[in-house]
């Protein structure tokens, strides 16, 4: 971080990311759920999710591509079945309208689904699945976004990264929460790579041509990633496809033609969720097992679990404020009244 | 195949497996689930789960670790959520008792789970999780087993192979169905390269020092496998010992002893199963939408999708019959009897 860093706090971060949105045609009430969605990747370190993304939320926004003032329409299909109608506009505006259904059913039956269609999801998967675990469910969730991954041994893109996130209870910590993408990176990392100019590790990518290669940018223009692991991540990313696209009726990720709204970066996809009330499994301590099993692994000699990092990073920015570059503070202003 | 191959039909290699069960304190009703899931498997080509793990099977039922007799106990405990204790049986009996009321939840509710413990499982994954996508449902199962993997970038072994096997109807097609490890490699296929004397490929595994090796010799010798893709194959392993034991309330794949028991081959952990209804996406054209993002992925040059092949072996022997070299026929026919 330069020396002309500022520190705001998480309140006062939200504030002026809610400001840039409602000031690019998103309702109070949606600009809310995505300032906090946004900062919360910001103050912990997500940062491929966090401030970076708002050119891309505001370019969108002003392409016409997505619709910042819609009102999702939540379907009650069955005794554990949600649907939610994202009628166009931002995932977590839809998902926030879902959510107190869904965890009714979850409570009266021990697992229910949702499924959320004609979704832009822009943001880590995490946030989504995180709060969950916090209130002692365990959360399962998947997204599809852009055809920018090949399939193993394949030619031409036809995955998105297609993140899976899983949350659960963990007793005496945070809660045990994944996010990972089913390619071998995150397309956000790429372009972060861009940005900075830096290499890529070797596997990650192929060019246009569809050859292996190194270059972040050789990825960007015509290029593609590949699946993580091999066939095993090329499988999941299917089976990411299918929960998120064909059992939620929206579109795959290879599938929405945004060629019509020049400036558009956010996918129109869909979005599946299982959520499951582990004292229905009769095991009153599951928290503990859960926090039993995170400890051998750790004494096996894994560095940190996945969730870590980013939980320490967010204990530093709740007593310190959120780490924010000086004229990156600037250009949010700029974006929150031009 | 060696020229003294028979080739038996599906229902006489039922029987004699069936036979074999019986022969070894299997109760007639086990024998016969446990007869037609190994039988399943030799007649796909899963030859490192099917007629190879009869003898592992004898071995841990004539050690005392595994109950064949067992009349596993299912619980209602939930309009959507099914347990079953195994009762330190094999994992097929419970999951078939459990199975009928598991479908009739899902109808009624959109989604169901099912939670087995205190089981054995010693089979592939992919026999439990196909038929429901035959009856056009949509099938996640994830099942620990035995201490094998270490953490990425641990020393010690803690995860089991933990496999994630998932189906779903698919138009005008066999069900696209996947079951993998969440290691490297499957266990019964370094078992195979050892009884081979085949090295592996790299980055499958480490000696008993914690150092990378490609001799299954030494990996099955007090080494490890380590899991696929690094951190995130990883993630999942500890998500399935989550789902499969902290929630089911099984053990974990480093936690039962079988020290007292020379001779057990058998995990004795727990299962977990989340059935969904695609019906209830309000989608109806659901499984032409799986056809056409399967086509997608084979149209990319990917030269075939996990199942494909054992698909095709299928047809095969419902047509020639099972190949079975003489040598290992008459071994079955001793075990059966002996």
């Amino acid at each position: 971080m330069s020396s002309t860093a500022i520190h705001l706090p998480y309140a006062d971060l939200v504030t002026l990311l809610e400001r840039v949105f409602v000031n690019n045609a998103v309702s109070a009430h949606n600009a809310r759920i995505l300032a906090e969605n946004c900062a919360r990747c910001e103050r912990d370190g997500s940062l491929s999710h966090g401030i970076f993304r708002m050119a891309g939320y505001v370019s969108s926004l002003k392409s016409g591509w997505v619709d910042g003032q819609v009102v999702p329409e939540v379907e009650d299909v069955g005794p554990a079945f949600v649907r939610v109608d994202a009628k166009g506009g931002f995932t977590q505006p839809a998902f926030f309208a879902a959510r107190p259904l869904l965890i009714e059913k979850v409570k009266a039956n021990g697992v229910a689904v949702l499924a959320i269609r004609r979704s832009h999801h822009f943001s880590a998967l995490w946030p989504d699945v995180e709060p969950f675990a916090e209130e002692g469910l365990v959360a399962l969730s998947v997204v599809n976004s852009m055809a920018c991954v090949v399939p193993h041994g394949g030619k031409k893109a036809v995955f998105g990264t297609n993140p899976v996130a899983f949350a659960s209870p963990r007793a005496g910590a945070a809660p045990f929460v994944f996010d990972q993408a089913s390619s071998a990176i995150a397309h956000g990392d790429v372009q972060i790579a861009a940005r900075a100019g830096h290499d890529l590790k070797p596997g990650m990518g192929v060019d246009r041509e569809g050859q292996p290669t190194n270059d972040p940018n050789a990825i960007l223009d015509g290029g593609a990633l590949v699946p993580f692991g091999g066939h095993k991540g090329n499988s999941i990313a299917l089976m990411v496809e299918i929960l998120s696209a064909a059992l939620t009726g929206g579109y795959f990720s290879g599938e929405f033609d945004w060629s019509g709204h020049k400036g558009a970066q956010t996918p129109f996809t869909g979005q599946f969720f299982v959520v499951i009330d582990p004292a229905r499994g009769g095991n009153d301590i599951f928290a503990e097992r859960v926090a039993g099993i995170c400890d051998l692994v750790l004494e096996s000699g894994q560095e940190r679990l996945p969730g870590d990092r980013r939980h320490a990073t967010r204990a530093k920015a709740e007593k310190d404020g959120i780490p924010l570059a000086a004229e990156l503070h600037a250009r949010l202003l700029a974006m929150a009244t031009d």
